[in-house]
């Protein structure tokens, strides 16, 4: 399965730590790379590539983590439905995740949006899938962790191998970071 | 079961919306009350009621959801811990959440602690579980949304009753906002 985020309407220096929480949810929670509109943000792309660059950037489907920006929402996302993505929105308006989640499984490839103030209409209408994880207001960040959980089934909360130089050996009290042996790399 | 959340070393106003997310989600994801220590910020503290006063602030222990500064963290956590609550500090060096979460479940009272930057190593020392929800750098507000999904074992994501004067009603590519009757409040 391949997911792919897709970040709409970025603004600086506003949306700064929400759309970097939202990209490293995205590498952490098991997507393969995030696309974000709005405003450039060298920052942003800087911040998610150093992550990658330290605690790794594999993917589950074996590509490198990316983050990309792009101009306008609307021809990426109708280029992703021609390479057969299904395209799920995420909007505290839409149909409760549960009620969709096979359907979502069963696609081989997602491409999950995640919008920011005020969503175009165009994204409801362009979406497969208008989706809720809760009817309530919320966070963005919070939606796009539980919607890909879900997808992979809680298999990123067990330790999943990003082949970074760095990781964490778990304790019970302290910090630990640890150098991973080359080997397997 | 009643879930408590303290959000430690808010800074203005670099903290302003991450800490909002964190109070939102705690909210939405069926805890009763979230304090926070760092700076005062009646900002945070409005746009909560806010979303308490229109979409509701019913918790699931039957109180109103409240949100409340507090000086220092340290008196906090051992005032609860006086008091019967089990503490959990969601940090990334923890040990996986999947393997303690019988525990934490167990537990009738529980104060997640979620940090900001840098914690004090005393808060580490004072939680009785220190738990990672992956051992990656994300999101303090995935990691809590994580956290609180499985404790309440995704209840949070089939529509909880806030008691809200307002609600949405779930739709295909809509937005439906809906007073809610009186009757039942």
């Amino acid at each position: 399965m391949e997911i792919i985020i897709l970040r709409l309407g970025h603004r600086l220096p506003r949306d700064e730590r929400i759309s970097t929480h939202v990209a490293l949810v995205a590498r952490a929670f098991g997507a393969s790379a995030i696309a974000y509109t709005g405003q450039h943000d060298a920052g942003l792309e800087l911040s998610v590539s150093r992550i990658c660059a330290n605690w790794g950037g594999r993917t589950v489907s074996g590509s490198q983590f990316s983050v990309s920006y792009e101009k306008s929402a609307v021809p990426f996302i109708k280029a992703r439905k021609r390479d057969g993505f299904t395209v799920v929105h995420l909007t505290m308006y839409g149909i409760p995740f549960m009620e969709r989640i096979e359907r979502i499984k069963s696609a081989g490839k997602v491409l999950i949006v995640v919008g920011s103030e005020q969503v175009p209409r165009e994204i409801y209408e362009l979406a497969d899938l208008n989706i809720a994880v809760t009817s309530q207001p919320h966070s963005e960040v919070a939606a796009l962790a539980i919607a890909l959980d879900r997808i992979m089934e809680g298999k990123e909360l067990s330790g999943m191998d990003f082949g970074g130089k760095i990781s964490i050996e778990p304790s019970e009290r302290g910090k630990k970071i640890v150098e991973t042996p080359k080997a397997g790399q």
